[in-house]
């Protein structure tokens, strides 16, 4: 079967698919707010729908949340898991918006053309890469080149609390001999990325409460403990002056990078100064013997994602608060134990309250970190189907962000994933004016046509 | 004119007493919120009559906010100048109280019969100590013992903006030979104070600014900085291991106590346990070297009274946020330039800013601390007076709270002020479930009958 083929319908379809993909945005598909349980909904009806005007057997599976795509086509090639998500982040603050963010618009920028909508890079313009790739398959030739099975969640951006049932109770159905996941980013314009470790996440709440009311600072300033003034206490002590954490046995587990990969990494010519200069930092605030990339890659964090405490309205009010509580997460790599990290955490913020103070914690989530099997022949055929479409050769590369679906393919269904993804790192996901650039989606379509192509080849 | 009398008639007056404060708690005058602005205009006016019906020469006096209610009365004693508030703290939040906060009622508690509603205590309760004091006087002897100019203020609760260009702007009418000031507390139930030191406040909010916006940690968790890790450890910074502040200077201007006023206190037999032990602590929180009533009273502090910054709602975020800040205020004690102490605060702040992040501050208001003048010969003779009411002798007090007005009439009006209130430290002001001790309020009575008295002696 002709590539060629396919690549020039790709190209000749071009502007339908747009328009179709440009149908989803326009489904507010918010899956953390129960107001549009029925956009999320009628996504996966619109998603059940298309996948069947390809010849995809599909359908629109119940779950106590949202409802899960799945579907299957018969194919020559290897059995391929295609994953994405039809569910979009909420869209306030609305008014930082230059549009309706489910009005989907193609506008000029000086980097060119972009897809303007909420979704549209996260994550229903990556999602729709495959599945018009597959459409310009069957157009050109009648059927797909692989076997494939496709399945589209609908609640990644809100935790996901149905996706480990739903897995294992359908592992047999979902296994497959590779999964694509199609959520991750380029390297950047020009070169593209095959993700091939993923940081886990830790994310823990801790309150700490002193007296047990709020108090006037007049009458009890200087007198009681102020558990504002413990809690900046503990997070102080967080990192120490080179900037390492200094939570006991926080780096068992962390690996140094292969001379190989970190030859290749300093390879991409990672630009420490711009990536940070985007966003009015110049510094790199990590541990200071590494690398900005190596910190935001291949490196464990501690983040303080959130903090208050007392008032914190306009004005002043003189309050002695009961409780100051704090968010942290902690992004992790190689074989760092999460369990074991949130245990040794506790107890060093325990080891930090005064005797008069007490902390009380809430868990948000413990997932270890992930590695690809880059071993897998997938991952070498994908590779070089990239390194064809795009300006430059395809790299294999970290990803700061933590996407569990990863490891839940692999221990759940015991299929190793290949993370491949055409966003942008400007492309504002989780904020006011999301974009996905015209070209991610165009070059996006042609290069699974490309890999499918090249995967189907390996038999 | 007889003492007795007057005290006979307070007695016997009493239950209209209560009747009468209860008509004016009904006001909801929060002077903070722009919604009860026709409220607190309702509650001067109230005053202002119930004023006029002691045969006070009493007006409403507009002011760019709520007026302020001043009345003049002809006697033979000594100029007095009396002052309290009509305005009331919000009553948020609404859920915590146990009845409509504007529904007063006589309530059995353990420890005797309290008035429960916004007010009771600060400041209506009081204000109305001295006023039913002068209506016992009035219908007793027919006129009151003492020269009297009433003034009542209605912004007390949101920062009083209008009363520094009021006291200017009617300074001559307003001067006095002493001021009362009736907004504190009394030592405990049984032993009455009169407030002769009170901390100035030094309110400062500090914002510290890392990115230029918000960012995803886990694409830039650990190369961007955190302003959250910054702000934490500046404040973790305030104080050293045994308590004292570290920002440079800011002892500078701080006495130690007199030894008479030393050995005063002491004889208090202030317990610091209970005092801690009544919000749930157990260990004063201060300057190690210092007794828990030397905190409160007499010595500076530094109190974060409040903080946010990244995501703060219920589950979690992995934001990692472009700003957070602190709401941070100082109690001053003795000759501490507040303006000094602001600048060196900044410059403190300023020089742990990484060259990365910024920081922007915001003033919240600089008073210095007052000492009152208690060589003035209306002080010994109103202690006299207190302790002929009270179960044990009268003592000159601290207050940790900082009550602007007493060196606003010293500077403004050239009048000593005398802080005189039988408010207990468990009434609730500012929180839900306000109270005020029926004992409070008629005990209160009668010792500004007996103050008149004596006071109206010395001429």
């Amino acid at each position: 079967m002709s590539l060629d083929a396919v690549l020039a319908r790709i190209d000749t379809d071009f502007d339908a698919a747009t328009d179709r993909l440009f149908d989803l945005l326009r489904v507010p598909s918010i899956s953390t707010d129960p107001a549009y349980k029925d956009d999320c909904r009628r996504a996966a009806e619109w998603l059940v729908a298309d996948l069947e005007s390809l010849g995809v057997r599909a359908t629109l599976r119940d779950t106590p949340g949202h409802p899960m795509v799945v579907g299957h086509v018969d194919g020559p090639g290897p059995h391929l898991l295609f994953y994405g998500h039809y569910d979009v982040q909420p869209v306030d603050p609305l008014e930082l918006w230059d549009r309706d963010p489910f009005d989907p618009a193609l506008e000029e920028t000086p980097a060119g053309k972009v897809i303007r909508a909420r979704g549209a890079s996260d994550d229903k313009g990556q999602l729709m890469t495959f599945v018009e790739a597959c459409r310009a398959w069957v157009a050109e030739h009648g059927s797909l080149p692989c076997k494939i099975t496709f399945f589209f969640e609908g609640e990644e951006e809100s935790g996901s609390p149905s996706l480990i049932p739903f897995l294992k109770d359908n592992a047999e159905e979902l296994s497959a001999d590779i999964a694509l996941i199609c959520d991750t980013a380029l390297f950047d314009s020009r070169v593209p990325g095959i993700v091939t470790m993923l940081r886990g996440l830790l994310g823990e709440e801790i309150t700490i409460t002193g007296p047990d009311k709020d108090l006037h600072s007049g009458f009890f300033g200087g007198a009681a403990m102020n558990p504002i003034r413990v809690l900046s206490g503990i997070l102080a002590n967080l990192h120490d002056d080179t900037g390492r954490i200094t939570v006991p046995g926080f780096y068992d587990g962390v690996p140094e990078l292969s001379p190989e990969l970190r030859a290749q990494w300093e390879g991409l010519g990672f630009d420490a100064g711009a990536f940070l200069g985007a966003v009015g930092l110049a510094t790199p605030a990590g541990e200071q013997d590494r690398s900005a990339l190596e910190m935001v890659w291949s490196r464990p964090t501690a983040e303080i994602n959130g903090i208050i405490g007392g008032y914190t309205g306009a004005g002043f009010k003189t309050v002695l608060p009961s409780k100051a509580s704090a968010k942290i997460s902690f992004r992790l790599v190689g074989d760092q134990d999460p369990h074991a990290l949130r245990d040794s955490f506790r107890d060093w913020v325990r080891d930090q309250v005064p005797a008069d103070c007490s902390v009380s914690f809430t868990g948000h989530g413990a997932s270890p970190a992930s590695t690809m099997a880059t071993d897998h022949p997938a991952f070498e055929a994908a590779r070089q189907a990239l390194s064809e479409e795009w300006p430059e050769e395809a790299a294999y590369i970290g990803c700061g962000g933590s996407i569990p679906i990863a490891g839940y393919f692999k221990t759940l269904l015991d299929t190793d994933a290949m993370l491949i993804g055409f966003a942008k790192d400007d492309d504002q996901i989780h904020s006011p004016n999301e974009k996905y650039d015209l070209e991610s989606f165009h070059r996006g379509i042609r290069s699974w046509a490309r890999i499918l192509d090249a995967v189907s080849r390996q038999g």
